[in-house]
């Protein structure tokens, strides 16, 4: 089964389609839209994109696709992200002078910096792009840091493992299709509403779910492209009875300018 | 007056600050976490720092800065993000072969590159950065993209401006000192707040808005470190009266575990 992902192989995201769809191909595709674009033209069953991470937040390019594009949620999966020092085969750990990876991941790895000082990190576009930088450019006295999957893609060696200060580093990752099915035991629903601008909008809207005893395990508010001041919401619930979740959202049609469900899908 | 921001000199942040403030002496720092140090250290006398991007969403990280270290908004100021083809001063448009720049930005630029598919896009970790690396290492055949003040800095020279696909590609900045200062004709609020909890809190703490006809012009969950499934949440309010204003924080402190008032302030 082919599965779109943004960015190069050997990324945590390809991490993530690894352990969600085990014998998958992965595509890798230089930009988001074009994920999107594949998942839409049918070249791909299924993409899998991140969504959230615990210490920087929501990708909002991927929420506001999931508003505007044709695609459905299928799974949630969250990826612990931990960050290994990867070098080419014949390289030692000892040899290492510079470290290459993206900027976030550099600074998630403070610790090993301040304990190996003749190290210097080297800010790169991307993790698992600076791995095949690091192997294909055969650097005698470089590493790059990045997630397993990319020693396993680019044939490197893991120097060490374990790397991040901060353990409590998860990605949320969507596995997405471009039609709905119907999942058993789907326990949480993403959606995505614009409320009419006028004043207690979104109270009123969350009192769809208030009323009902549905609890919001997240909202996040988007400024709407094109149009200062108007905000687009996302929200995710945890689903309780079918028909009390159905008919809330009969509810906030009612009130709202425009609701989409983005997925009614399994969390694990 | 030093304004301590985060990232190389002549980035947007350096362009924000110089609107804000405009001779002032920048202070470049390589992480975030340095500005807040120095602003509670008195190193500097304030910061600018990103907040919300109209296309990519809010920086995450200082959101949650803003809600854990001493700092106090000052002013806010939108910021249009327009990018720029820079090289050094002896190369010519027609020299150009490569060029460099911060993925985010070499993307918001696609036209460009289709309309000179003899240049080749080559990603690097900074927008200003690139410029300081095109014009200091003599690339004959190299150009970066980046904002007008890297020009400024590394002596560069503009070969084309307005590269950017959309022209509403807007940055919010926020002028942050530490101790909290009265603002004339503040117009704006900004909190942070962590709910017990319990269902439908959230949805009782926004009624303690709406029922004083604060409208939220933002509000946005981020989860809480070290806690899974815990949040906080961030809420801008356009300010009207004042006593309205703190008989509704009144309230809300009642019903939340914590409130913190990040700034009151002026959005220009």
């Amino acid at each position: 089964m082919k599965i779109a992902i943004q960015g190069e192989a050997g990324s945590f995201s390809h991490q993530a389609a690894m352990r969600m769809v085990p014998r998958c191909l992965i595509v890798p595709c230089a930009r988001s839209l074009e994920v999107f674009d594949r998942l839409e033209r049918g070249s791909v069953a299924a993409a899998v994109i991140p969504i959230e991470n615990s210490l920087a937040g929501s990708v909002a390019e991927h929420l506001d696709l999931l508003l505007t594009r044709r695609a459905f949620i299928l799974q949630e999966f969250r990826l612990r992200i931990a960050h290994n020092l990867i070098a080419a085969r014949d390289v030692k750990k000892s040899d290492i002078r510079r470290v290459y990876s993206h900027p976030v991941a550099l600074d998630q790895c403070r610790d090993f910096f301040r304990r190996h000082p003749h190290i210097q990190p080297v800010p790169f576009y991307d993790t698992a792009g600076s791995v095949k930088h690091v192997i294909e450019t055969r650097l005698p006295d470089a590493g790059a840091i990045a997630g397993r999957q990319a020693a396993l893609v680019y044939k490197g060696r893991i120097l060490v493992s374990g790397l991040e200060d901060d353990k409590r580093n998860f990605t949320r990752f969507f596995q997405i299709r471009k039609k709905r099915h119907l999942v058993r035991e789907a326990n949480k629903t993403s959606i995505a509403f614009i409320t009419r601008n006028v004043p207690g909008a979104l109270f009123q809207a969350l009192g769809v779910f208030a009323s009902r005893g549905i609890d919001l395990s997240k909202i996040e508010s988007r400024p709407l492209r094109g149009k200062p001041w108007e905000y687009v919401f996302y929200a995710d619930f945890l689903r309780g009875d079918d028909e009390v979740a159905r008919s809330a959202l009969r509810s906030l049609r009612k009130l709202a300018d425009l609701v989409k469900v983005l997925g009614i899908y399994r969390a694990v």
